[in-house]
This record gives C-alpha cells, sequence and structure tokens, in this order.
C-alpha cells in the first residue's frame, strides 16, 4: 500500500496548493488550468476549443456520461450505461443485453425509459445569494434556508423555457462556491445500438476495475425531439485512430463523487461504519441475487441489472475502504488538516472569521454513528433498490410537496426538479414482482436487524408482520402499471388517499417517520457539517486560493493527462491491448467465453487493432461513458472504467498508479464494420 | 460506546495487574481466585467446590459446554449445540429441528454423529518441555519444533489408555503457558430431548444477544459406553429454584476464544482486514442461504444448521468490529501496551531478555495482510463449510500425513488427534448435494474474486473452469456415503491415490498449493507471531505476576459473577423474564411465533416462574451450554447467550455492561413437566 500513501502526502498538500505536478484534477470548465497544460503538453487548450468540447458533452440521467459524435444526435456512451434501458426493452422472449441490439432503421431505435441526456449551455455564480439566504443560521435551519434559495435560483433560472432547459445549482469545494448550471435537456432518448453483454462485459465482475481489459463497453443512443434526431452540429469528430503512448488527452464527463476535501474525522465516519455499513448490506442483497438468478434463466434476465450495480459498486466502495483503512492513510489527512489549520491560527482576522469547523466537524460524528442506519434504512435508502417503492413515495411526497410554496419543499420536489422525476415516474418500463419481493424483503429485514426488533422505528415499518409477509404484500402493488401512475401522479393528494395500492397505504403510514429521522439528521448532522465544510472551503480559499479543484459532484469536469500504463509491484502493466489478446483470454467458461460473433470473427478482425487502453487522467465512477479527447479535440475513446488502485482516488489522486480505462474508438469502429455489419453507422461516424 | 471505552481503560490496565474489582476472568480451575470470591461474595470456593463442579462439566466436540446434571449420564446443554445433531437425525418426512425431538424411552435415545464428550480430569505443566524444544528458532521453523514437541506430550500423556482418554496441550496467556489437560472422553453421545426450534430460539436472529430474552435454549443428552448410559456419580444437583438477583452465580465451560492480550497493531489488523474480509464473505453466502432456503421446505431445512452458524457468528463478529472501530478503544490498547513498555524498559536485565516483541509484532501485520486472503481461501478456510470438502481434505491428509512420524505431521493429524477426526469422518451423516453446490460454488467464486482471476492460485483451484460449473464436479462425489469414507480411511494413501472421486482428485491436485500457502504463513507470520507472543507473556509474567487469567482457548475455564441486570443508555434492563412475558411478545410472525404446544400451554404453566435471566459472568462463545452454578455447586440454568454489549469482550470485560445470558431451570423443569409432558425426565432431575 506504500504508493498510495507517499500519493496521499504529495496529494493532500497538494490539494490546497497547486497540483500542477500530478496529472490530476477533476477542473470546472470556467476553471480549467490550461497553462499547466500548454507547459506539460504544448497542447493549447483555449476558449474555443472548451466551448467545442462542452456542447458535445452530455450527462445521463441514468448516471453516466456520453457525447456527441455526429450532426444527427449520435450519442456514445458505455455500453452498462444502457444496460438498464436494454433490460426494460426486452421481454422472456427477447433479450437485448445478453444478445445486444442494433436498430435495422432510424424507426427501429428505441426510447430509453427514463432516460434524459443533458448538456450543460451555461455557468453563472450564486455563491452570494446561497450564503447570504443560510448566514448566521445552523441545523435544519441551515438546510432549509439553503435549499430554499437553491430552489428559488433553480426555478427563476429557467423560467419560460422549461420546457428545454434544465436549471440546477452546483455545490462546489463541499459548500465554497455555488453556481447555477443550465443545461440544455433531452427528454427523448432512444438506444440504437448495443453489442451482447459477453463482448462489452468479457471478464465479468472478475475483470472489473482490472487490466488488461478486453471489452467493447460502448453503446450508441441518439437524441430526438418532436419524434426527429436533433440535428448537433456542434459535435466529436470521431477519429478511428487510437491515440500513442503518452500523447496528451482528455476526459470530459461528469465524475459522481469523491471526498477528497473531507476532514480526517469525516474520513474516520467512512472508514469505521460508513462504508463497512453499507459494504455488508451489498454482500448480502449480492448473495440473494446470485441465487435468485441462478434459479432459472428468466431470474437471471430480469435481475440483470440490479445485481451488476450492486456488483460493481460493491467493488468501487471495497476499494475505498481498503484504501482508508491503511492507518497511515487517514493519518496523513490529518496532518494535511493540522498544516491548514495552523495557517489559519497565525492569522488572527481569519481565525476569527473562520473559527474552528474542524472541531465542530469531530463533534459531529457522534451523531452522524447514531443516525446512520435509521437515516438510511427510513429515509435515505428506504427501498433500496425497489422500483415499486421508487414510485410509491415519489408518487406520494409529489402529491404532498406539490400543494407546498416551491421553497418549502423537500429539495428533490422543487418545480426544477419535477419534471425529470415525473418522466421517470410515468415513463413505461416492466417491474418484476418476483425480484421486487427479493429486495423490500432484503430491505425490511434489514431494517430490523439494525434498527433491533423493538425500536420504535422497526414497529412502524413492520408492525407485527415479519419482513417476509409484509414484502409479499408490497410486492403484489400495481404500480407497475404506468396508467395507474399517471392517474395518481395527476390526481395529485386526494388520488393518493383514495388509493387502496397497498405500497401508497405504506408509504404513507410510514413517511411522517421517516421525515421525522431526515429532519432529525438534518438538525444534528447535515446542517452543521455543510456549515462546517463552507468554513473550510473559505479557509482553503484564504489560504491557497482558487487554483485548486471541487470535489465531484456529477457535473460537468474536464481532466487532462496522457495516455499511460503503470508499475504493479515491480510489473510494467502496458496502457494498450489488442484484439488478438481476446482469444488468449477467452477460456470458454463465463465470464470468460465469447460471443458467437466474436469466435466466428477472429479472421475477419485486424488483431493489432488497439482494444482498451488506459491513461492517468483523473476520473472516478460517473465518467463512465466520457468522451476521451485527443489534442485536436476528436473522440479516441469512451471512459469505461479506472484500474484498482483508481477506486482511492474517491480520496486522493495519485498519477503513478491511478488509471482510467476507455475503450478505443479504433476497437468500436472495426467491430461495428467486420464484426457487426453495422455499415451505415461507420459511415455516419466516419463519412465513410 | 463510551460505557465500551472507559471499561477499556480499566480492564486494559487491569488486565495485567488484579481484575478483583470487576467479577472479570475466565479462570483455570488450577489457578482460580478464590480469596477474591471470598471476600467479594462471602463463598468458599475450595478444592473439594473446584473438582465437584469439573467433574461435572463438559466440553462437547461440537464446540459448546454442558454439565452432567444425574447419575445416569444426562447432560444438559444448549438446544443450539444439538441443532446440528437434530438435523443429521432428520428426514425430509420428520424434522426433529423443527418440531422437537424426545425419546420415549432409553432405546429411542439416539447417537449425535461425530459428537464426543469430554470431561477434564488432569491438568499438568509442560511449558518448559515446549518452550525448551521451539527455543533459539523462528519462522515455520519455530512452529514446526513447538508443535512437534506438543504431539510428543499428547502421545505420551495418555499412552495405554487412548480408548478412553484424550491428550491435549493447552496453549495458555498466548504461549506463556502449555498445560497438558487429560480428559475423560465419551464417543457415544446420544440425544435425549429437545424442544421445538421456535421455542428454544423464540425471536429468532434478531433476538440473538439481545434481552429481554424468551428462550428455552436447552436440550439433554445422555453419555454412553458399551451401549449402555455411564454412570455419572460426580454430576450437579439439579435445583429447580431459580436464584435471586445479586445471587452469587459460577459458570463452568469452555469459552471459545478471546484476544484481550493482543498487542494494539494486532487488533488493528483485525479491524481494518480480518474482521471486514470475514463479516464480507459472511454476509454473502447468508445472502446465498437466504434465499435458497426459501426456495422450498426441504431447502430451508437442510440449510438450516448451516445458516444459522453463518448468522449467529456474523453477529458475533459484527459486534467484536463494531467495539474495535471505535477509535478510542485501540488506543487506550496501545496506551496499556506503552505502559508495559515502559516498565521493562526501566528493567535492563529483562529488557535484555525481553527485546522488543511489539516492534516485532508490528511489522508482521504487513505479512498478515498480504497472506490473510491467499491463505484463508487456499488453506485455512478451503472449503469453508463443505461437508463433502471436509471429508475429502481428512481423508487425504490423513493417509499422506499417517505415512509420516508422528511429530512431523501437521498437527491436526498426530496421533493424539486421530482418534476424534476418525469419528468425524467416518461417522454417518446426511449430506445434501443441493447445499454443498452453494457452499462450494461461494467459496470457489470468492476465492477467485479475492485472489484475482489471474493469481496463480486460481489458476490451480479452478483451472479454465467457472466457479459455478466446477462446483456442480465436485458436488458429485460420492464422499456422502460412510461406506466409501471407511474404505478409504482403513485403505490409506494406495485407495487415496486409485480413487476417482471427483473431491478426492481435486484435493491431490490442489494439496501442494494448499500446504505451500500454509507453509509461508506459518513461516511470516504464525511463526513470529506466536514467538513473539511468548515473550510479551514473560514481561507480563514479570511486571504483573501470574494473577491474571489467560485469554479463552476453548478449554475449562470457571468465571464467578452475580445474578445482574444493567443499565442500556440510561434505561433499566432488569435480569429476569419470565413466561409470562412470552404471551406479550408472541406476534403470531416468524420468528415471533409460537410453537403448538405453547400456544395451547398459556392455562397450564405457572406465569411466575423465571424463564430466562442475566448474570456479570465473563463469558464468550463456546460457553453455550455451560452450566450456571450456585454457591453450593447446584446447577440452576444454562448459559446460551450474552447481551449486545458481550461481544466486545473478546477484546476487554466492562462488568457494567457485559451480561451473560442464561435459560433457568426453573423454567426447563416447569417446560419438561406441564408443557412436554416429559414425567420421566423431571424425575431423573429432581427426583421426584
Amino acid at each position: 500500500m506504500n504508493k498510495i500513501i507517499i500519493a496521499s502526502l504529495v496529494v493532500f498538500s497538494a490539494m490546497g496548493a497547486n497540483a500542477a505536478q500530478a496529472d490530476e484534477g477533476m477542473w470546472t470548465f470556467d476553471n480549467f488550468p490550461s497553462a499547466t497544460v500548454k507547459t506539460k503538453y504544448g497542447v493549447t487548450v483555449d476558449e474555443a476549443w472548451l466551448d467545442r468540447v462542452r456542447s458535445a458533452a452530455v450527462r445521463l440521467s441514468s448516471g453516466c456520461s456520453a457525447s456527441i459524435v455526429t450532426p444527427n444526435g449520435l450519442v456514445l456512451t458505455n455500453h452498462h450505461c444502457v444496460r438498464d434501458c436494454a433490460q426494460n426493452l426486452s421481454t422472456p422472449q427477447v433479450d437485448y443485453v445478453k444478445d445486444g441490439f442494433a436498430a435495422a432503421t432510424g424507426a427501429d431505435e428505441r426510447l430509453c425509459p427514463g432516460m434524459q441526456a443533458e448538456i450543460l449551455s451555461g455557468i453563472s455564480d450564486v455563491t452570494d445569494t446561497v450564503t447570504k439566504a443560510s448566514a448566521g443560521k445552523t441545523g435544519q435551519d441551515f438546510v432549509k434556508a439553503r435549499d430554499a434559495a437553491i430552489a428559488e435560483i433553480e426555478k427563476t433560472g429557467c423560467t419560460g423555457r422549461e420546457a428545454n432547459y434544465r436549471c440546477q445549482v452546483i455545490t462546489l469545494y463541499q459548500g465554497g462556491q455555488y453556481k447555477l448550471y443550465t443545461y440544455r435537456k433531452y427528454s427523448d432518448v432512444r438506444l440504437v445500438f448495443a453489442p451482447e453483454l459477453q463482448t462489452a462485459f468479457f471478464g465479468g465482475d472478475p475483470d472489473n476495475f482490472n487490466f488488461p481489459r478486453y471489452d467493447l463497453d460502448f453503446s450508441f443512443v441518439r437524441l430526438y425531439e418532436n419524434g426527429k434526431p436533433v440535428a448537433t452540429p456542434q459535435h466529436l469528430t470521431w477519429s478511428a485512430k487510437a491515440p500513442k503512448e503518452g500523447e496528451p488527452v482528455f476526459v470530459a464527463g461528469n465524475p459522481g463523487s469523491t471526498q477528497r476535501l473531507l476532514t480526517a474525522d469525516q474520513l474516520e465516519s467512512l472508514r469505521d461504519f460508513i462504508l463497512p455499513e453499507t459494504l455488508l448490506q451489498f454482500s448480502e442483497l449480492r448473495g440473494r441475487l446470485i441465487r435468485f438468478s441462478e434459479e432459472s434463466a428468466e431470474h437471471a434476465r430480469i435481475a440483470d441489472d440490479t445485481l451488476f450495480g450492486i456488483e460493481n459498486s460493491f467493488k468501487a466502495l471495497h476499494g475505498e475502504e481498503k484504501t482508508l483503512s491503511d492507518p497511515p492513510f487517514i493519518e496523513a489527512k490529518r496532518h494535511a488538516d493540522a498544516d491548514l489549520r495552523a495557517k489559519i491560527a497565525a492569522d488572527p482576522k481569519l481565525s476569527q472569521a473562520i473559527g474552528d469547523p474542524w472541531a465542530e466537524t469531530a463533534k459531529i460524528q457522534a451523531d452522524r454513528k447514531a443516525l446512520n442506519l435509521p437515516y438510511g434504512f427510513m429515509e435515505a435508502r428506504a427501498g433500496l433498490r425497489s422500483d415499486l417503492f421508487f414510485y410509491a413515495r415519489a408518487l406520494v411526497r409529489a402529491a404532498v410537496e406539490r400543494t407546498k410554496a416551491n421553497g418549502d419543499r423537500l429539495p428533490e420536489y422543487t418545480d426544477s426538479r419535477l419534471a425529470l422525476l415525473e418522466k421517470r415516474v410515468l415513463d413505461a418500463e416492466p417491474v418484476y414482482p418476483e425480484l421486487e419481493q427479493v429486495v423490500l424483503e432484503f430491505w425490511l429485514s434489514k431494517l430490523r436487524e439494525n434498527l433491533t426488533a423493538d425500536a420504535a422505528g422497526t414497529k412502524t415499518f413492520l408492525g407485527k408482520e415479519s419482513p417476509e409477509a409484509l414484502a409479499a404484500k408490497l410486492a403484489a402493488s400495481k404500480l407497475g402499471d404506468p396508467a395507474l401512475r399517471k392517474q395518481l401522479w395527476d390526481g395529485g393528494l386526494a388520488a393518493i388517499k383514495a388509493s387502496d395500492d397497498p405500497l401508497i397505504r405504506f408509504v404513507l403510514a410510514t413517511d411522517e417517520t421517516s421525515r421525522g429521522i431526515r429532519k432529525e439528521y438534518e438538525q444534528r448532522v447535515t446542517g452543521p457539517s455543510d456549515r462546517a465544510a463552507e468554513q473550510i472551503a473559505k479557509a482553503r480559499f484564504a489560504i491557497y486560493g482558487t487554483s485548486a479543484y471541487p470535489d465531484a459532484t456529477f457535473s460537468l469536469r474536464l481532466s487532462y493527462g496522457r495516455v499511460a500504463g503503470w508499475t504493479d509491484n515491480g510489473t510494467t502493466v502496458r496502457p494498450f491491448t489488442y484484439f488478438s489478446g481476446l482469444w488468449d483470454r477467452a477460456t470458454g467458461h463465463f465470464p470468460f467465453d465469447l460471443a458467437p460473433k466474436w469466435q466466428a470473427a477472429q479472421g475477419k478482425v485486424n488483431k493489432d487493432t488497439v482494444f482498451d487502453l488506459t491513461t492517468d487522467n483523473d476520473i472516478i465512477g460517473g465518467n463512465s461513458g466520457s468522451p476521451l479527447v485527443d489534442a485536436k479535440g476528436q473522440v479516441v475513446g469512451a471512459i469505461f472504467d479506472g484500474n484498482i488502485e483508481s477506486l482511492g482516488g474517491a480520496f486522493a489522486f495519485d498519477d503513478s498508479v491511478n488509471r482510467a480505462v476507455a475503450v478505443s474508438t479504433a476497437a468500436i469502429t472495426e467491430g461495428l464494420e467486420k464484426v457487426y455489419g453495422q455499415k451505415e453507422l461507420v459511415r455516419e461516424l466516419t463519412g465513410k
């Protein structure tokens, strides 16, 4: 683990000052270190370059990134970003996940339920407005005042153009800045092409987060409006040539979440109870779902995306836990905290203005520990991955919240957020009662286990029922029917109150308890934590200026780097794999078995084609599907993973070992042409 | 968590000096602090008292404790200590776990497969012989020399009386003492009575390690020899009267394992990777087994004991993890270590003799981390809970090891250990191929996941197979047939090598790798750790004398205390529950549903009967079934659990909150008489 430790020492000090030596940073487009890049790589990243890339960079509401790659709204992303969509379009008879999907004509392109594509069109600073609203407030008052200000900014920011735009206030530097991001949104996104799962995810979970890798993890969707493909003159140019080792490359995408600015005490909470408890839950649910999937081919099909999501998250969080569990790691962070605190203490005026937010943060951790599981089970992660519960809660809460003034609502139900929520609730997609039973039963049984059988909360949720019997009742909900959902959404609170659907009744009966624990958590944890974080951010700006980048928040960022392998315990890992390696690695046994088309393709494709490659760009989950862009702004790949060392990147970036993994456009082009016979698609991409 | 922290400070300092203020300690019978007990409770625990209790205290090879309670070899233990036996005696038609077991006559009492009962008959000190043998040796040489010496002592200790005695060298004080314990053994143990699971384990996993509690967790087995019940004039007298609050009580049993003498660095390893990885494995296997159990009543029946074992261990280890994850806990331990080190440093001669075993131990932890998973998956926990794998490995290794001199063998195959192993291998018990598939597949898939697909070890175990396909091949082994096992056991290495059983072939093909990782682990971890532990023990003896008790090692111990409730976050928990509470707590839904006999019993039993009770005796897993003994030496209950706070007792005892949980003999008597109509059994117990 030495490699991470050394890195952490470098990074923790660099984060505040200047990360120029490492290819580090998830930079916002309005604060990109172009000068550093010019010096280090000789590449000119000017406003025009940035605008071009920004205009083609897509955020998908499924939690992924993507890019426009033709003038006809064609969007490149990962296979695993449309796995859910492909499953939703499948039936017991046709499995687009297993067998892949290829629209023969435009008319065959299929709507991805619940998916929205968003392109950033403007950034403005609203820090003053937000911080003034919450100034001097504490606890839940702080949270409410801040959230009300945000709701208002988002609403007024998009007034009159809500149909095509989404306004979102993005929190940066853990509350050091608030920026209004305006997105052009597209809510009709259709699946165009996806390879077979075996090809996209060759090596499966065992190879996930590893390299060398042989995954054709790409897919295409297309933006539609008014039933027609959207014209997208601003798109990235498709390059079917792989970049060279050492070549500078950029990643434009939406890294989901990093915790590089947290205090050592907050990291200890992650290490000591938040990550361990989450991982234990994932593990058991994973076990239940694996066995469920083994019961029949149909069970395997319907559980596919849920199980993949859990295994992927499990592996990522497990990597994070391992990083934090190495004792010197947090020690180094504590040292960096102390360093900053000492600098502040040396300046009486600053010291007076900042106070001691580290000490406040330290104190909060006991409440966080006490409330972590009750808050998680009854509110933050209630229902876990149950689609039915998601519908029921959204319907009940939307009905209640819409009766309130915008600024008084729970933030996920403010005017600026309702449109996407409505789409997610109303779009038709299959619901699987057997799978719902597994997930709901698991949730309720862990709720009882973790809160204890005698807790008031357990009694509210379970009454005298067993988790198994109650889950069976709830899984019988009819909310899988989109017509019923529409009726309840449109009918508002009266319709909700009149509903006899078991899950609507259940949410109605438990919602007060859920809101209660949320209120308590905001009062004792969120409020004081966020308030302290604002103070720490101010301290950082005062001492280090704004030369640092903010933590990831699933908003558009640009990272720079180069094509590079690394050294793993003395072994050199080369940055490229080639098609030839695929047949070498195949064993004929899942998940190392080849799809029939690739079994047959061995003589057809150019085996020297670069398949996957690694770069030292700073990325994290949420970057999946991000375009890998060369100096000219051409797309040369799609990021789909990081190596196992990159998982510690949640807390610190070490450019000696952290690597992003991309599938090359060269491999995609060769595969589309030689294996899948997608001549039209290749022509659209390459003009040939 | 304050309550544990304060305790830990007290305990860590007390452990070395004198634990007299707390009711702390798992004392050996040859070093019981009678004077302290006399002073504190006014009870005289003399040699006669100790001999009487020791002669009636039983260790069960299933990992439990028990006691002889009548002159006819009748043994009281817990229901959960015979759950495995009851399941082994069941069939798809008759389920003795669910429905209970009651032998109508002596002839109906049924052999518990693999179970041996052992009664301690003598203790002698062999420390010098063992430590001289390994003096000056390091790494694996140290382990081998020590183990060879132990093998020789155990063999000569029982020469000529092997049929009825078992000699075992018990390691005390982490290697500070080695004592030869001689046991009278009984290998024909028969099930006499067990209540329904619903009654014994009312509240199930949710109530496990909790109190108030309403579990009739008892059973009776009987010792046989030559086909007849063993005459046991030395037995505990049955008292059907519950003890009073504050009354002094004793627990004579076999606590399995505590880690109170470990260094802070060793505790950090437990916290940072050993416990987390173990818990994650338990969680996922638990999930797979829960879903497996839901597939049919028969699956639920055959997985019952395995699932219970996993859930019970999970909850216990989870409690341990929580204790260690509270940062001040290990900090306090480090402080206590430093205190002892300072005392040694102050004495140049002692310092010279002891060296710095703490620094050595600290250094070992990196190797321990690197080897933990490979060693676990390929050797220490290979096959996990697969009965078939257990048979295959035992058969293969016993055949190989028996060709070697006694001192050259793996310790589990030395002459003194072979008899019980042979019994476990040859006794007939059902094997369930579907369950084997689940366990073996899980083991192999986690082996690949944790070692990575490309590791040499993974290739040895899996070849090009998938875990799923390989497990199916291995689960088809015929080793479930006791006749085949006998043939292979008796046939020795020639028979093993000639066998075409898939699991025998598999173990033959992988055993070199397993032995290799074991050798490496002994060289880099076990050897240096145990050697350092011996030095630390010497240091403790030098500074604190022998007034402390050793860590638990599943050998006979006596703890003292009193009937006592505790205060849980300001709430007083009373030490007793009564029959009346059972009907109050019953919801009608599993696991809070009553067995039919108890539904009908509401008017029949005395509702004021003390059901379960708590005491502040110092116990831990392995103490299950231990007799709770009053000052007169009468049995007044059977320990079956600890409260949730007691789980931290693995590392430190806090008598303000650590509580043992027992089922009262009063409840057992009333239940046998009024609910089960067991007049004969009651007569045997009470003479009435």
